[in-house]
């Protein structure tokens, strides 16, 4: 079953996922300078971005108060407004114009364009996080992605979803980037990359050099045990072991101006 | 030779492209009665958007003035950056998901998306109109909006350009629209429809009912002479007639919420 496995991602074409956050985003010769390193990588690759602090600034100047809970955007209609003009039209186009300048063929995607990521309103619970969307396991249309990728096109997407009957959604970038890599491993075998401010997983916070290169399931229970993953790598990842489990072939935890580095965190199940 | 003309036309597929402006994006119903009407066209169709006063509003609120001169808009950095986030984000995919949920598989696209449409900043003459952008013969990516069509995906145009560069630049939609429309004509026989708030082209501004059904080189010389044609219709007559030089099969005037009916200006050359 192993060997099979193997022959099988020997057969598919490669295909490398690239997410990138907040921080990156949130300043300019940071983001141009991923760019740059973005449009050396060879082969058919995708780009999701999160929002930065643009949408929250952009709140706050049209005086209105961004609220968050446990780190996630509560979504009214105003903030939905803004975070659809900041995602889907500010970063999305910036970084879209910025690769083309770098000869990249992109394209910038949200949810709705092509019905490529359909989502589901998060039910109100104990938190009422208005137009927040959730993927389920047919959110993504890997059809039209694949004949993008096939046209030679760099899809660029942006955390902005949609659910079928014109009601725009807000998502977590990582959930789109994790989906978008599942849905994508049957045709091709997926390397899933997640880039932020750190080298990678870090042992010890305190210190940058402390960068685990290689996690398993096995050593991710122990590390989460052990207390040394915490708060924000965690959902992290669970969505990036999820991933492996559904067929990415790889994940990789890195810092977003050293992709083309070899210290980051490789996840993988044994 | 005409008889020539005639056969190419019937043996190309038809294209209709819809250009809307600012009157129907400000008024939410208007909008989506425009987008229920246009998801009832049939065939290869694609849709070019302006911006409506969403983006003055915005500069409003965020304590910026916007400048017109003209009639157009002086687009510095500060205004760029809203006329972006309005037309690119907001309106552009309020109107692609409002197309999904009337099952028309519609994709937002901005000039730097595939390279679509790719302008040159206005030089400095007597106005600085800022990031404004001009199109020239070789501005518009026929080929992808062709590759677009053929994946039966509706491509929805926001007059967000840019210069190749990594710059943006604010175009104007009418423009636009004439220029995708001639770029398709070596490929579809294209129908093209400016739609506003008007029946059509008036011959007496005061009298709704006066819609003059056709014009053509001959009339419309007349009608400009004796200023019966002016203003804002001026430039879209321009383009108009230009796009029919270079191969537009028609063009046609009508109101946004009437596209069904008979009332309408058709323009031709002859």
């Amino acid at each position: 079953m192993k060997g099979q496995r193997v022959d099988d991602a020997a057969m598919k074409p490669e295909l490398k996922v690239f997410k990138i956050g907040g921080g990156i985003i949130d300043q300019t010769a940071d983001l141009q300078e991923f760019v740059r390193l973005f449009s050396e990588i060879s082969g058919p690759k995708l780009l999701v971005h999160g929002g930065g602090k643009g949408a929250s600034e952009m709140m706050r100047n049209l005086g209105l108060a961004p609220q968050l809970v446990d780190g996630r955007r509560v979504t009214d209609a105003a903030a939905l407004d803004i975070v659809t003009m900041v995602y889907a039209g500010k970063i999305n186009k910036q970084i879209v114009a910025a690769l083309q300048h770098h000869d990249v063929n992109a394209i910038g995607i949200s949810g709705p364009d092509g019905d490529v990521i359909r989502a589901v309103k998060r039910p109100v619970q104990a938190v009422d996080y208005g137009f927040v969307g959730d993927l389920g396991e047919a959110s993504v249309n890997a059809n039209l992605l694949h004949q993008l990728l096939c046209l030679g096109l760099t899809p660029v997407l942006c955390p902005i979803t949609h659910d079928g009957y014109g009601q725009l959604l807000n998502t977590n970038a990582d959930t789109i980037a994790a989906a978008v890599a599942k849905a994508l491993s049957p045709q091709y075998a997926v390397e899933l990359h997640f880039c932020f401010e750190k080298q990678g997983v870090l042992a010890d916070a305190s210190d940058e050099q402390s960068v685990i290169a290689r996690i398993t399931l096995a050593t991710y229970a122990n590390l989460k045990m052990q207390g040394i993953i915490t708060d924000g790598m965690l959902p992290k990842l669970e969505s990036a072991f999820e991933a492996l489990r559904c067929g990415v072939g790889k994940v990789i935890i890195e810092h977003a101006l050293r992709i083309h580095g070899d210290v980051k965190t490789v996840l993988c199940l044994y």
